[in-house]
């Protein structure tokens, strides 16, 4: 395919050491030969493909420096996008990193879109919907297991498994065509349906399978977004600071709204806690008091998992008990804290009120019991799953909700052809379960979707 | 000289498209070639220098794969650092990139030090010092203007400059030191007089004609500190919200505080304004109600430009004329906002309270004046001074502080020259300029203050 020449910024913004100023298409190198000016006179055009280039940009037209910089050249089809590629690693400043990107583009490159450089790996056919998806996981990855997942589904681990259901399916389409297309023997249904009941029901299992690494897959790529409950002065804000102190912590500042929302990841043994309005907490230390009962509910219903903090020296409350109430119906862990301090706190009813969820004492000024509370955490995501470095994971909310619908859609299959409903009605339902797979590797997708797929990707990608 | 070899994240900690870890130093490509595995089996060690290789870091260890990377191998001399750099390019998530680190870290190479790249292109000798400073000028550079002084700086247009003055005091000492050595002639005074005092002249004109650039350098360097001052409900924060969207607002999160300090730039006409305490305004609109005026004149010490805000609608108050007082002898524009609505002001009496600073009339809310303002303000800077793109600026305060001491020093040489004082003693106060001088080149410097500065630069560079 041919596509015009995109640029972008590819680094973070901020001040580093290196920024690097990506273009990829047709015209990068002559592009980049207009305005760059090496000390020995070499003209891009001209020098080996993956190679490396001191120089300075100047702007042709005022003969100005625009920059210092290191230029990596690399002739497509062996690159990111399959096109011609140059990145030009330029001092990693706010201003410099802007003026390499302006004049680029002012001297023939288009600004890329977000995602621009993965669509055109994908529609250049080097990569398939869902690894240029994992591109996207991978960046965010928010702990090592979530960046194996993405590595592994990236390396194409899930598109071979999906490409192996269709192909299996396309197989069973294959033999239902040849024995219709003999209606000399009478005997098609019989030839049909023991071929069609096995390999669509193992397409089923697989799909199941997969289905069944979904929850983890999708906390390990989104986080397990975490609540930390309790009344005021219960040790929720030591809770949060013990919790991140231990803990590797990254603050993520969403983009354009430093100021307002700052989410803090959590690493407690692979599990990532995406702990919600941890400034909320930290400020007024209480979430309920500051936006109110209703408002807090709401924010719980998003919860993956709360964190209920109670007084082990103050008796149980009404309050106390009104958030079981609330939360019951949860995933929660109980925090007794402040085990140093003596016990006023009616442990058997604690134990009533929480049922089959976890209670652990802790006394957090003293530093006991962290490590109890993060074996809980990691038990409850777990579930005594046995970690397994090679299972394939879906963890996209994307592939997920397609792999329910071929799910489905292969129930009713399997359905039909147990009970007698001629084959030719059963293809379809085949017919459209390969195509539902065959989305999740942008085989059989529409043009729009993948415009918005890649619009959620970061500039320069 | 011989080092360790050193390792650092270079781009800015993120999430983006691309991240960078750089490795520097004798083991930089043994180091790479463990951890790295390519489709074609190449050796790291075998390939050419200057070229990028596609590949999977594997942790040797485990087998494990730990990213998808670009890797750029560069051999020494002809490198950032004249050592062996090695620059792996990995997908731009916080866990991957550091992933990358602690992969080179657990293989032999050291975490660098903030700024210890540029430091070993220092202590290598591919830059002097006051290119090494520029390159961190480079990256802070708020404006383009101030980009272009780091670039000139970096290119050695300082350097050179200075190393012509040294020079010259050079050839004068040696000059002093023939006609001394020669006592057959008893007229070493007159003959070496004149030549000391034309030689040091020359000197001294251009330390001056270098300082005069000084105070425009400086704040291109660092930005005008601007306060915006007045009454609440006068405007203040209409009038920071004009000035920032008007013109590229450059927010900077000063790492680790991102939640107490922002500050932020605004690009008025190539000046770089540093809006102070902006958050503050913004928030209550009233700096003075907030941090109490005695805190608030402390606020105000600092700051090179004020913008003091009145009400068109109102008459003068007696706060007024108070704040006009509090910044009497200081940098201000009055600016006369809310035109929109009838006049109450005594502009009269404005104008004389201002005296020989600029009034300014607005109406934020028409968006009627800011040009006007903006004009002042680059007025104000530039002194009607003609942009000289060839001018050597010095901008960094400790260059500043040493040109001002060799211009002590060299005065007193002239003086005593003048007055008479013995050859000899001259002698020494050419030799002090010449050291003083050195020092800003890094020549006559010593280790501590080096590591000082360096340790001011930011990590990977």
């Amino acid at each position: 395919m041919e596509f015009d020449t995109i640029a972008a910024i590819s680094t973070p913004m901020g001040e580093g050491a290196i920024a690097i100023v990506r273009l990829s298409g047709d015209e990068a190198v002559a592009i980049a030969d207009k305005i760059f000016k090496s000390p020995n006179h070499k003209r891009l055009t001209e020098v080996a493909t993956h190679t490396i280039h001191y120089g300075h940009l100047i702007d042709p037209k005022t003969d100005e420096v625009v920059e210092e910089v290191m230029l990596s050249l690399m002739r497509g089809p062996k690159t990111f996008t399959r096109e011609d590629v140059v990145e030009i690693n330029c001092h990693g400043g706010i201003v410099s990193v802007n003026r390499v990107l302006q004049l680029v583009l002012r001297y023939g490159a288009r600004l890329a879109e977000p995602g621009e450089f993965t669509k055109r790996a994908f529609l250049n056919g080097r990569i398939d919907l869902s690894q240029a998806e994992a591109v996207m996981d991978l960046i965010r990855a928010k702990t090592d297991r979530a960046m194996n997942v993405a590595l592994g589904q990236m390396d194409g681990k899930l598109s071979r498994l999906i490409t192996s259901l269709r192909q299996a399916l396309l197989e069973t389409l294959a033999q239902v065509e040849v024995n219709i297309d003999y209606p000399e023997y009478d005997d098609v249904e019989e030839m049909t349906i023991p071929v069609l009941l096995e390999k669509c029901g193992w397409v089923r299992e697989e799909i199941i399978k997969l289905l069944q690494t979904s929850s983890q897959g999708k906390i390990l790529r989104e986080g397990l977004s975490t609540v930390i409950l309790g009344r005021p002065n219960v040790g929720k804000s030591s809770l949060l600071n013990s919790l991140v102190q231990e803990n590797k912590a990254i603050v993520t500042d969403i983009a354009g709204t430093t100021r307002d929302i700052i989410e803090e990841y959590v690493n407690v043994r692979g599990v990532p806690l995406r702990l919600v309005d941890t400034a909320g907490i930290r400020e007024t230390e209480d979430i309920v008091e500051r936006i109110g009962v209703e408002r807090s509910r709401e924010a719980l219903k998003d919860a993956d998992l709360i964190l209920l903090v109670l007084n082990y020296g103050e008796e149980l409350t009404e309050e106390d008990e009104r958030l079981f109430e609330t939360i019951q119906a949860m995933d929660y862990i109980v925090v007794v804290n402040k085990t140093d301090i003596e016990r006023k706190i009616d442990l058997n009813r604690v134990h009533e009120l929480a049922g089959k969820h976890r209670v652990v004492t802790t006394s957090l000024l003293k530093e006991e019991g962290v490590i109890e509370l993060e074996e809980a955490i990691a038990a409850l995501f777990f579930e005594g799953q046995v970690e397994a470095n090679d299972l394939t994971y879906v963890s996209n909310a994307r592939h997920i909700a397609l792999l329910h619908q071929a799910q489905q859609v292969i129930e009713d299959a399997l359905a039909a052809a147990e009970s007698g409903v001629p084959v030719d009605m059963i293809q379809i339902d085949v017919t459209r379960t390969w195509e539902i797979l065959g989305e999740i590797i942008g085989d059989t997708v529409q043009e729009s979707l993948i415009n918005q797929l890649f619009s959620q990707f970061c500039l320069g990608k």
